[in-house]
């Protein structure tokens, strides 16, 4: 049925209906008033509130031939939990404005919801509100609001000189599965996956992120504009430039394999990798790297230097140069 | 310049300075990070939070031939602050979504900041982060966080039989407003101002929702989407019927005189004048209409019914028969 003729009402009544099947909700004894009120409502602890929003619109984030509902419910959620992850927060409760072409089927959006239950279950965040506008495009726009238990926050302003540089996972991963999705490039079934995978179901780092709050780590960004640009923000932000040493970013094998001699360049530009890039001292971090489930590699230093210049260098020492360096909207 | 020259960092940028210049964050002193980081944080003290979005899409919500961008900044945040008033609530913070496409003007951003700005110092809501994306039209989603001081809600769902029906302000103003405009009807200036602002320029009843709690009132709604059917969203949450006494609505002596007949169809069915529609007993209600600075007006009864039927009479006790009775998106 299109969305035209089960109505507005009809639809929220319909996704009202499978965020209280799906009890995702229930994880969160705080909230008093979820969907159909005027505002959601929950009781509130005093410590830092941590608020958040992201959008993800049709033919510029996505297009509805390459992702599917499930995922597009998935990653609009995920990106916005990245955020809080890179805050060293915990996700609490999220907000849903979709704007919706009134042919849209509302099973697509019964899949978009799916994708989205899925992920607000696995991070215990609470669906308690949204609203629902036509369009002409598919819009989804997604606020996650979250909170730090210990009211220790990561911010991008804290680098300073000698910190080291680390980020967790692999770098490129989710620019290789767009540049394969866009170009349609053909590989085996399980390169294809893990490409996919990484371009369109994300991993919140949330887990991580509480991690390094605990080793003393106060500096931390997540990767959705690219790696050198996200630590360009970070450089920014703190007054300070940054040395990377490119032979050290963590590329995937598979990447590697598959892309060549572009694994670099999409490893240092590509953005939505949404792993967390960090500073701190040297033994901080080897401390986090002992302890910590996923890969964590140390890519370069923090310098005194022009605030946000980086300069990047090979392991023999000598200057490397790069062509695109992270994603902008205009 | 084109935003699109400006480039998205440096858009970011331009709204961030117009927002410190403006000095409206100063009147949170609980705001830890604002702009430029991946997240908004601040302190939260234990109290009720309120939570609420909305989205305002060209063409459909708004013609950029027919609101100013100062206009559309204005009413894209006042729509969400009418929420939390319509909750009992005070605003706190917004977050700012805006999908842009790449030739809109950078002044024209302004505009929208300015009139958001505006709004924001009169409420002393801070504007504390936001995104900016890429698309084929101009859409404005904001989330507003606001709190309950006493830990008291308005909520839908707690009207009973018995209980007198009231509204504040007038109905179907705003519906007069985009009338004349969609059908460009000529008036005197003084009548084209009034329903101008009706439509572009709503003003959020936080005062007057904060007066509902404390005169022991624990039901109401705004009047986003009409009247009628904002009527009958408080019948259906409480399980209740209702009786509305037609003559008795108050419709604005202006547009009585420019719309005659067509002027209680305006106020059955015509939404967005964000005036908040409430019941409770006769006597708080009595009382609240001694102390409050806006009209209030009794409409009707909320009677034992089939939850949500609303039965309209004019004052000599006779059946009435509407068309439209509200704003639905699909």
């Amino acid at each position: 049925m299109k969305v035209s003729e089960l109505g507005e009402f009809g639809l929220i009544d319909l996704l009202d209906k499978m965020i209280a099947d799906a009890q995702i909700n229930k994880a969160s004894p705080d909230l008093l008033i979820g969907i159909g009120d005027d505002t959601a409502a929950w009781k509130c602890t005093e410590q830092v509130q941590l608020a958040t929003v992201d959008t993800m619109v049709q033919d510029i984030h996505f297009t509805l031939e390459t992702i599917s509902w499930e995922e597009l419910g998935w990653k609009s959620l995920a990106i916005n939990i990245s955020d809080i992850a890179a805050m060293g927060g915990l996700p609490h409760y999220a907000l849903v404005a979709l704007a919706l072409p009134d042919n849209t089927e509302s099973e697509d959006i019964a899949g978009l919801y799916r994708g989205m239950i899925d992920i607000a279950r696995q991070y215990k965040v609470a669906i308690a509100g949204g609203n629902i506008s036509r369009a002409s495009r598919v819009s989804v726009t997604v606020t996650v609001l979250g909170g730090c238990p210990d009211n220790k926050i990561l911010r991008r302003s804290t680098a300073k000189s000698g910190d080291t540089i680390a980020v967790t996972g692999y770098a490129g991963s989710a620019a290789a599965g767009l540049e394969m999705l866009k170009k349609k490039l053909a590989f085996r079934s399980k390169i294809t996956g893990y490409l996919k995978n990484a371009f369109l179901h994300p991993v919140p780092r949330i887990e991580e992120g509480r991690l390094l709050v605990k080793h003393g780590i106060t500096t931390a960004i997540d990767t959705s504009d690219g790696l050198l640009a996200d630590l360009r923000h970070i450089c920014e932000a703190s007054g300070v430039g940054a040395k990377v040493i490119t032979d050290l970013i963590p590329v995937n094998e598979i990447v590697k394999a598959s892309f060549k001699q572009k694994a670099l360049e999409l490893a240092l530009g590509g953005g939505e990798d949404y792993e967390l890039l960090f500073t701190g001292n040297a033994r901080n971090i080897a401390k986090i790297r002992q302890v910590i489930k996923c890969p964590v590699t140390v890519i370069g230093e923090i310098v005194k230097s022009t605030p946000g210049k980086i300069e990047l260098f090979d392991a023999g020492g000598n200057p490397v140069k790069t062509g695109r360096t992270g994603w902008t909207h205009f």
